[in-house]
């Protein structure tokens, strides 16, 4: 197989384009993948000048941007030459492999929907992103995250098959485990959109379906993906966003400023970096959109270069695992396929 | 003002009665209230036999008790004697001024609304929780947590103008910042609830709205009533209600096993405890359920007596700060009047 190609959004982000040119080369030095930037040459080229890193980076000229305030698709219509819109059209016209972004959101779903389309079998594309969990080197999959803020119940059912088939090619999961987000653990509890999507889940012999996952179950371990609509997932996402920034807030006023502080703090500090690390989910990357024709990482609008870095790789091996085509292919191979709108 | 009455539901929970009977004795002993234990004699005068404490409480007798597994409407009218019955029948009869109990949530919630009713003017009541926030003294009520899975945009509203009441009353805020939870910062995020509700509370003057609070404000200190549906709310409270027991063992992980790991911890021990105590959701105590005629706490069902002693603070506040009959005063003061379902 050939390297796989990302096309990066060097416009994209609220460090763009010096951070998100830092994660690209070393991406480009670390990782078996070809890293295309796509953006304004000029600032690219002064940040690859002034820190001679000696690596190559292709370059493909991008004149606009897609603010943060813009509307997305009156801003991807006024602006075709966009970075956002240029990056999915190498996709588009198989002169890349995937995407990574982490300019307006709303713009890179968009700009891939567009672009790219939805696989067949997909009525929606959803965002995944990793949560961590108990288990130390065990995360779980959580999706939709704010890609579609009303479901059907049809959709949670292609999210969790999706979520599978990314947890098992790409997590190296055997037998990935899906729960439902709910408020009970019963059977019979939730809403409409969680009773009827429970019963989709329980009865897909393709889904290997736990049950239902409250909001305590989901950094238990006990689930590798776990479903829900993208507003509940949002705004989850979102909470366990702000926790490392709480932790680090909690740890300064409580540890004590005499000299048992210092010296506490002090022999535990390496210690004390890793958990935040461990509860900082910002740590861990970017969003994956799942159900396009094509790979896209959306990243966080405050990703730096470690972040981009982690979104390269995310994207590699997310293209070297064949997740669309996996995911194509689970669809073909079977009757389920949407019924429409 | 005389005493308030506090009826405690003693057979409710995994630690009744003897946990309920001991937060009950210290209640008793601290505050300006009169506890009126609620359940089997037998086993309640056993403990108070056992610890010789002095202290005096009323015991009304109920036979019964709603088990965590019975579907509670059944369960209420099967059991005319279980105790969650019987202490609310002393609300309505004006014997008790509130109750609190740490059984059967949905067994709570339903018999306070077969007893007591809802106050007028109120579509549904809510269960309220406290969040820590990250400012050391300020927590902020999320409703509702848990008693609508579906809500309509009128109930949010109804929720903001209860939450607001309460937090200005009990927790004494001066004017309280009422915030939506919400998916973006902008006021046409959000899915069809939300928007509707957006406008409803931008349009109250009764409600001093901030705008949209999305997943990551929650806990920013900048809110001190967010409202949402119940599904999301309780989605999010269990989730934050694991984040204690995620920290806890990731600090028996990550901090280190040797000499240094036990004299930095040794030096730490206190703080940390307490960094575990703002964290720990669990220890912020119970839901209030807020709409109906009359004072409910809904603990936690994993409640111990220090947990139930803070229930019952917190009944006693809201009975002394006339909560219900402000809530009434307001409906009644306004046209804001449920339209009917």
């Amino acid at each position: 197989m050939t390297c796989p190609r990302i096309a990066v959004d060097a416009m994209g982000g609220d460090y763009a384009p010096d951070e998100i040119v830092a994660g690209a080369i070393r991406a480009q030095a670390e990782l078996a993948a070809e890293i295309i930037l796509v953006g304004d040459p000029e600032p690219i080229q002064r940040y690859l000048d002034e820190h001679e890193s000696g690596i190559k980076l292709k370059i493909v000229p991008a004149a606009d941007v897609v603010e943060m305030h813009e509307e997305p698709l009156i801003a991807l219509r006024r602006k075709p030459n966009a970075s956002i819109n240029v990056a999915m059209t190498l996709v588009k016209k198989g002169e890349a492999d995937a995407v990574v972004s982490a300019g307006h959101s709303g713009a890179a779903m968009a700009a891939a929907l567009l672009r790219l389309g939805k696989l067949p079998g997909i009525d929606r594309p959803a965002i995944g992103a990793m949560f961590p969990t108990l288990l130390p080197s065990k995360s779980v999959l959580i999706l939709d995250v704010g890609a579609n803020v009303d479901c059907k119940p049809r959709y949670l059912e292609q999210f969790a098959l999706m979520g599978s088939i990314y947890s098992q090619f790409v997590l190296g999961v055997e037998e990935p485990k899906v729960g439902l987000l709910n408020i009970g653990e019963e059977d019979c509890k939730g809403n409409d959109l969680a009773l009827q999507a429970h019963s989709l889940l329980r009865d897909n012999p393709r889904i290997s379906f736990l049950g239902n996952a409250e909001g305590r179950d989901v950094m238990s371990g006990q689930f590798d993906v776990v479903v829900c609509d993208g507003f509940v997932g949002n705004v989850l996402l979102k909470f366990a966003e702000s926790l490392g920034g709480v932790l680090v807030q909690i740890l300064r006023e409580e540890l004590p400023k005499g000299w048992r502080g210092r010296l506490g703090t002090a022999l535990l500090r390496p210690n004390l970096r890793n958990i935040k690390q461990r509860i900082d989910h910002a740590e861990h990357g970017g969003g994956l959109l799942l159900g396009v024709d094509g790979i896209c990482i959306i990243s966080h609008g405050s990703a730096q270069a470690p972040s981009i870095f982690n979104a390269i790789r995310l994207a590699q091996e997310a293209v070297e695992h064949q997740v669309s085509q996996r995911i194509q292919a689970c669809y073909q191979a079977s009757s389920v396929v949407g019924e429409g709108d």
